[in-house]
């Protein structure tokens, strides 16, 4: 076949095309090219390697049916046959993840022949103790949703809030996602992540530490970032930031990857909407930040921080 | 069929399985009978109460080419055959609502029988309601889009405005979540509400009263409260929040339900982005709140409030 | 046919319906009349002439494939078969794109007869354009891509930041939207802008003009305006606005259309998390502005903006 | 409402419309009524009172998977879940299959109310009838796929038959079918019927008894009268009909409705392709007949008929 | 364009690929070339010309719910809003079959420019009087439903026949298809009459022309040529063959086209199942035609014509 | 695991169910394990083996789309760019083909490793046969619609026929079956023709061989045997049975595998509907077969052998 691969695909008659749709995709085969060359990525013939999206939505909606069989589930489930829905809709859903779980360990590893037996056994390993965990990440989402009703006072029950509350729906995804993570497959994670980012506006990698009653209200435009740790029964409003300072550096200068540079938010902390809490700071037991404050210092315990206190600081 | 019932379901031959299945699907059990306990919920056989947020989706995307059926209708429709498809597409759509209401009217009566007549005849006359509130709604939106294409300088057409502005979109979910809300059904209203908030980031509670022609620009991160009440052609830009203060509490400090506890908003206010009013204060007409303002007081008419003007108040 | 029209369409017998359709018929068709005559439109039979929405979601989901084929096109495709995939998707693109082009060139020339060939012309031309400039994009887009990954502490790996990053699926979005506004089709970009919009909440006006290596981090609520100008390398992160001041007003005091109203962004700005800049100011070279900071002057270049200087400014 | 009803529904200015299809519909209207009036049907508002052929589509083969989960169910269902689906697909069939026997039923009984507790109670019974026989027509299936494989010298396994043959599908249509019809649904009965006879040519009429292990092989044309009789074991090719004679009439020459008027056909018979069989004759066990006979009497056990024979009796 | 064509497509470097999917493209295009040589059709770009048989499924299925629309409709539909079903279904149908009139007419006149005017005025009328003949077709189904029900003693209502009865499918097909080969596109009329054939294994010619009443039992295998001409109130049953003699030829021996060839059936005919009537012979009034009989010469009114009496007729 | 196997499964509360689907659940389960016991099936857990008729029928589709692009390809399709359509088409399917072959390879060696690298090298080789035979399957097709145009005097054009004529599809399915059957993968082969067979009613076995311009007309009923073998040109009416007799046995009387058992018919044959041909006989070069003749003896080339001629014979 070698030899005539060397040869000109198309027929060599000139023709007229309405597009000029040959020239452009020669273009962009260049273009590619370029990039591969640059990444220093293989051009042989080969299958994708990246999960996808679309897997992960689908997968993620599935594992919200079966945690939730009767709120969030088909319409027409009956409490009788729940399990048998719960039963194949894990099986059908395990299976999937086991995919896309392979596609991100031989991504990984590129190297490594992509269907060895090892990397399936590995694949098939980190699925198990995803199932395996299941069961607590609906006992935290459990507490998520009584947090939220008993935050709201708009809140009229706990289904409403099951079934509304955006701040809830990235605590499901969250949940999710910090078990990926912690698997050893960040890819996934950041993907689960990002679909619910894209959901609701709550930002929150899948990396953060999240104690048990998170209520996050409103929520949009709410950042939270990798080694942020949060207690139990904490309350977030919109457009709240646990970020990083502007240099998690090292004593060379150089941005330090894996450090600690988030917040630490102890139990019952409330911040309110907009606030912005930057860096390793600590965020005392039951603590309330007030609207729009700006946070790059540890606050005490049960300390109340408002604009007003903060200027009254700056100006003396 | 009890006795049956008492025996173990599955064979008793131990076997060897990939992902653990059963055990998740106990476990996942036991955790939903512990949620049903604490909840004080039933654990006998029936069907699914709760409306479903993916057939409201369906219903609202009717609603809007019934609407607007030469805009957001099908693209291959001709205006000669508008009324048919006006008239068909409402009658699929009502039918579709009335079970959505009928499932939140028996979900907020659990103990009476679901099915029961008398709750099937609610359901008519409040679904007969909402058809006949249909003609005001699009009325609303018709100045709703005039006033966003008065607003923009960037907008080139009224149907541009429609097509394209989250916050046109945002006002279509308005209009008909809160008129469900008015009439009863708060839960569908909601999901309603949250359908927009996702697309479009704003949060509009279905409970607030909003006047003709408002108009919100770029929109994300917009949060407007229940008991807000905004006049006519209000302008709002991104990032505003109406909101409640703290602690709308009572005489004995408990947090109360169904308060007067957000801004009124007189006729022809602007709001610049950003800005936060919280509580129930009163923009008088013709009010300019600027960008990133914190509000907590009256202002009075015609009143133009900005940091700076703040910042003197506060350093007085 | 005249005179049967100006019969009544249904039998005259009386019938009992359950939600009085043919009444909310009625009067949303009188509402459609009343906006028709206020907007000077015909009440003639014809076709919708308005492009529509789910079309060109279709249509960027497509383009995003035949751009990077092995990232987000289809599961599974092989690399030794990308030619075929892309020239396919490509000639289905430019086809369903064409007749959207021809939408809008017709809506934009109503009177014309929208079926001419002129127009069709024009619009085979235009499309001609689009689809030689998708190299360019392209390579805009790899740029992109690499600034995004060398900016984020967190990124893993170039593929990562394609597959998951918000600010990069803007990108996507925009660079083809802006190739759409400038090639005289602003409606098909502004809807291109607010399908991206409403998933990342990032919203870019498809005028803007931005340089190769932009980076939008988390991205909800930033707000790019029509005239804004940025450089190469450029940083963005959540919430910032690069929007117009109150006022641009023409010499008689009415808002002005076209005019320079927003920012220039110099080469390797970086522009911090809710930061607002307003107005036809020049933010130079390598400038810094801190989080949360409002501005509406000029900002030297290398210059470091945070609150703090600022608040030191105005209290002098 | 009356009032207006009585009124025109359209508006009386003429319009000029591309196809008439007003006057379409207003004819339609008209023939429809005529039928109704014709059909002493009711004019007044109501749902649709009968069953759906793609409900019921959906239906069946649902059951198919369920029955044989391995073999028909879906791709990726793994051996150790198969109860899981079962279950799961189960409670979602018969639900379905619920809905659709109380159309049926209340079709039957139209001045009854169709909603009434009664009538409700009695679907339930019949799909809890039907759910019970599930098993036994399993196991009879299971008879006929051991039998097509054990008559045709072609078929290489169990699988392969029970995958590929029109004979083997056209029986688990006709055992399920002969059940809804002996539990009082024959128009549902009837519906599954042809539908396997649209997707095989086998017309098996569900009325028919048929003992276990028949095998039609090729199948096309062959037609089976509601009152035939079938033992066990028997083999039946393409085009072969037992039918009725032309005149099963009572003594008053009235044609009889639920005489027995098709043949009664014994253990172990093979009939050839293209054989008539008519009326209420008895072709004995093991008896075979051969490729286009024609036969309108009884059939002795073990006999052996073929053209020639046949031809050979008349010239006698 | 042109010089940029006579350069290779594909880049020169040699590729090993899994399928030699490049050779295989090669190939194919070779044959193509050849095949449009033989038929001496343009190479040219260019737009498919063909109808689509998927497109005619989806406009038939359509019709049979505007036709019998709370039979054959959607489910869910209500009487009270049976117009607006119909006009709405009819609106969107006539359009698509316009498209598909188009490309028959501009298959036909190939070397006229498609998109001409004219042709589109053509399609235009051709789809109004299609649109207009739609009330008799349904007056002539509605005969026929009535004939099927008469004519099988174990037909338990109209409405069973209109929903199960393949020859009232049949007949569905027909009546639309005979009108469109009248209206001059008898490719579609043939695609239509072939998904019919599919789906009931009744080849009816379009041509043939059949009055009001024809019911046809069990049906599979009836093949009825394009000059047949049947009465009223006729009834056949499978495997009937109104088909030509072998030699339809002129003068000169060479096969004629268009000449009438196919048997005349006056009403209240009945044929049973098997029987061949071959060539323009007649029928009486009322005749009889046994099973399997084969005949070739007119047959008297009223006569009944059995393999018996044709064996006499022979053997003298 | 193994010990919590042991237990019940389920819950040991009775509970009371509508369906009774646990009961039935359970039998089914036992029936399932019957059958497996008698047919000495493993009860292990593992996944499905068998080909999936869905899978091919999408397979089959696509092939006929990349076989003939611009007459069943999409209906967007330009001429232009068939190519890019046929690569990316045949890329995607024959991908698709590699999956059903390895099922039908793992299923006929169970009990070797179904994974096996052996068994995917066989599989990739095999298709690659399939792939390179698609232009000569192509070439015999193109012979086949020449047929069917030339054969039938009511034939417009050849794209006519290769849109509508069942024998036309027929010959496509069969075409790519033999090559399947040849290739040694039965069962995938025998599914494509029992795809063909229930869309047409013509069961050709794809055994047989078949060589160019075959034409069959009508073909409901056509019934072609595995070893038949057909010359060129041939055509075939409806109803034909080239079929065994009955007892292809070998010395002790048990029914021989792989025995030539079907007829040899010779170029330019044709047989009219209804004949019967049986048995290793030899119809000559251009022999008639007249309708519903039956043959067990060989024909003489030229020959015309009608019902009378038989007759004839007979009663000498």
């Amino acid at each position: 076949m070698d030899s005539s691969m060397n040869q000109p695909f198309f027929p060599k008659e000139p023709r007229t095309t309405l597009f000029a749709v040959e020239q452009v995709v020669t273009e962009l085969a260049q273009v590619r090219k370029a990039w591969r060359a640059a990444q220093q990525r293989s051009n042989e013939p080969g299958g994708r390697e990246l999960p996808s999206r679309d897997a992960l939505t689908k997968i993620i909606n599935d594992l919200r049916g079966a945690l939730f069989p009767m709120r969030l589930g088909p319409p027409e489930l009956r409490q009788e046959s729940e399990d048998f829905y719960v039963g194949h809709t894990l099986d059908t859903v395990l299976h999937s993840l086991l995919g896309q779980v392979r596609l991100e360990l031989s991504y990984a590893a590129r190297y490594q022949h992509p269907t060895g037996p090892e990397l399936q056994d590995e694949a098939v390993r980190l699925v198990q103790k995803f199932a395996l965990a299941l069961p607590e990440i609906r006992r935290l989402l459990d507490q998520d949703v009584i947090a939220a009703f008993q935050g709201d006072p708009a809140a009229r029950s706990v289904d409403e809030v099951l079934l509304c509350y955006p701040g809830v729906l990235a605590m499901i995804h969250h949940r999710i996602a910090h078990v990926l993570y912690n698997l050893g497959v960040p890819l996934l994670a950041r993907i689960v992540a990002e679909i619910s980012h894209g959901q609701t506006g709550i930002d929150i990698h899948p990396g953060a530490s999240i104690g048990a009653g998170l209520f996050i209200d409103h929520g949009t435009g709410v950042v939270i970032g990798e080694t942020t740790i949060i207690g139990e029964r904490v309350r977030i409003y919109q457009a709240v930031t646990l970020g990083a300072k502007r240099f998690p550096t090292d004593d060379e200068g150089k941005v330090q990857k894996g450090l600690a540079r988030h917040p630490i938010v102890e139990d019952e902390v409330i911040i309110y909407a907009g606030a912005t809490v930057l860096g390793r700071v600590r965020l005392g037991k039951g603590a309330v930040i007030g609207g729009n404050v700006w946070i790059t210092h540890d606050v005490a315990p049960g300390a109340n921080v408002s604009q007003a206190t903060l200027r009254h600081e700056h100006t003396d």
